[in-house]
């Protein structure tokens, strides 16, 4: 059953990808390697100018897959010339096989494009335990690089998915210190379906000048509010890869030395804001979804804390089925709030749902309207916001519910 | 719908309850308060003999309930008296009014039973967000005191139910240093509709004579192996309660001083195991539940983390769809492992599942026999044991696979 039966386009998908042009110093192509699936590209590349530096963020899994091992031993060393991605197989859980397997891809992908091993960056997903068939990825790229143009994004998009249901993009135009910059970044969500692994991965490009300190520091900065404050189930892949290039062509904007800089801050906010757009597409693909769930917590002891009891909300099955169930059962966000294990004030605690007060001060309020809340959980983008009432500590994540379609996709036999 | 819809009785339910004896020293009732539901008893009492003691073990949420603030606030104070415990109302997130109702309970039960207030301990399950209706409970108490007598255990574990499919009980027969001694326990599960909350609750009496203190140490401890190691969704109630009580009567054993007594030996092995078969008997009944699922986890750092690892394999989604699903998915497994944040050592990882070895060393294994490995899936009895390679902490944890029937109860409408 390769490539997983398909599943219907979810609801919360928008009505399309938008326009994604060129960013000066990239060439983005992808084929049919047949790495596992048939009658679909499987094999994505980037090629780098010289002089792009890059930035990563990793999966926390103890467990991590040899592509994210080579990454994590790669970056900061030299630059990036090229990025390999394949879908179809995880390359995780593989041993040293599997880490040989990702370094003969790496080094066959150096030779095609005229670098050392160490400039080529790698991701991989979909079944784990198998190692990357890398004959199949080396036969295909001389293949590969011939369809390498600046503007082939969305066919970089469609390549790296594995049960998404549609091709994630976004882009955002601004300027540093007034000059145009342009960042244009790709994603696949964590759509899972026996015998794929749920991964995120995502990557993004800019045509800005930015020393990769300075890009490292402002993608562990933007990652925080984007892809870690979204969640599907709570599940943690061995692979969830977020890797950021900076090409330095065709912008002329004075130099940028430091993070802090003030000239970037145009940039940083478009930044974090395609990372935002990014993220959120992921939860509106996740498996099943049929509602998009933002959940604000307010009042946390500090943002951290904030994050958690925001997670642990999100995270729920029992808060997750009831928004399917379209009940507005606020007990399960007090239950969801008290398991969190962050300080909660619970005679102090205060819960809105789709923007109305249902409970305050610890309890049910007066006024509460049921009927408005539940009308509310029948939309397809709720919204709960909880303010647990001991210090100034917020955060927002951004969930989808737990529906039947989940578990259909997930309980398939794998065979 | 009071009550809620009624669901079909687990597949993994025992073939009935089983005798069970008086304990010398405690009475039994039940009678129908209409706290919430129709047609069904709601509340549930046990009056204890003078010199009776309690030990009691509660929710960790940082939202308890009223009923218990008022446990943790009497116990080790005073002896126990009465035991006083409703269902169809949780008495959860109440505020002032909530710790009213439950003070007012305590009183009027007192009263009944000629004791103070403070020996009175109380649970309620059920509806979160709505104060006790304490009036339908002191108006049913006198009659409640009319159906007390010594051995209807069976009417008590079917009055605390919510939405479980059947009522729990567990019997030991053991002794003190050569000298009978009986343990009866009753208990509810995390059964949960809309709009009641999911909730454990489990008493345990028996007729040893303990200090508190010796009681109190036993029940910490054995609550870790049982307990504290059961999971149905990873929700935590606000209202889960594990009270014990030693009544001292009609036996004549030589006097226990420590928990760590020799002679307390048979007793401490009698009382672990019954709570592990109630405990177990939760699992059994987890919402939609098809399968029982023992996960044991070997060689890490040390026993907590051995419990977060096994906690988190029984909590992920994905692995609870795929055994539902009867896909014996162990890259679902690593994934947990990884995800759990405990020291792992992934090239070290082993994974069996029924017993037969599917990967090691952080690979496949070469003899992995997948039809063997699925047809030990489509069992009701599946175990997953899984060595990680870097200590000698162990535990054991159960839980129940993740179905449509999960959807279902959680997703109905509350009205």
């Amino acid at each position: 059953m390769a490539g997983g039966k398909s599943h219907p386009v979810s609801p919360l998908a928008p009505e399309g990808m938008p326009e994604l042009p060129a960013i000066a110093g990239i060439e983005v192509g992808a084929v049919e390697a047949g790495v596992r699936y048939k009658g679909r590209t499987d094999l994505m590349m980037m090629r780098f100018a010289p002089g792009t530096v890059a930035a990563g963020v990793f999966t926390t899994s103890k467990c991590a897959s040899a592509p994210v091992d080579w990454c994590r031993s790669i970056l900061g060393k030299g630059g990036a010339r090229a990025l390999i991605v394949n879908s179809g197989n995880a390359n995780a859980f593989t041993g040293k096989a599997g880490a040989a397997a990702a370094k003969t891809t790496a080094v066959a992908a150096a030779k095609l494009v005229g670098c050392k091993a160490d400039a080529v960056f790698l991701a991989s997903t979909g079944v784990i335990g198998e190692v990357l068939p890398a004959e199949k990825v080396t036969a295909a790229l001389p293949r590969l690089a011939t369809t390498l143009k600046p503007d082939r994004w969305a066919e970089a998009a469609r390549a790296i998915m594995t049960t998404d249901t549609f091709p994630k993009a976004a882009v955002r135009k601004t300027d540093i210190d007034g000059k145009p910059v342009t960042i244009v970044g790709i994603a696949k969500g964590s759509g899972m379906i026996a015998p794929d692994m749920a991964t995120m991965l995502s990557f993004v490009a800019t045509d800005a000048t930015l020393p990769a300190d300075v890009l490292q520091a402002l993608l562990a900065k933007a990652v925080d509010k984007s892809f870690n404050a979204i969640t599907v189930d709570g599940d943690t892949s061995t692979s969830d890869t977020l890797l950021a290039f900076a090409t330095g062509k065709g912008t002329t904007h004075k130099a940028v030395t430091k993070a802090t800089d003030t000239h970037l801050r145009n940039f940083k906010a478009a930044f974090e804001d395609l990372l935002i757009e990014l993220a959120q597409l992921v939860a509106k693909d996740g498996e099943g979804a049929q509602k998009f769930v933002t959940i604000t917590v307010t009042g946390a002891q500090n943002q951290k804390a904030a994050r958690k009891i925001a997670l642990t909300i999100a995270n729920s099955p029992l808060v997750k089925t009831a928004i399917a169930g379209a009940d507005a059962n606020w007990g399960r966000v007090v239950m969801a709030v008290g398991k969190a294990g962050e300080k909660a004030d619970r005679d102090k605690l205060a819960i809105k749902l789709g923007g109305r007060l249902v409970a305050e001060k610890g309890a049910v309020h007066p006024k509460h309207d049921d009927a408005a809340a539940t009308e509310h959980f029948k939309g397809n983008d709720v919204k709960i916001e909880v303010d647990v009432g001991v210090g100034t500590g917020s955060a927002t994540v951004w969930t989808c519910d737990l529906t039947h379609g989940y578990i259909d996709i997930n309980a398939d036999y794998r065979s």
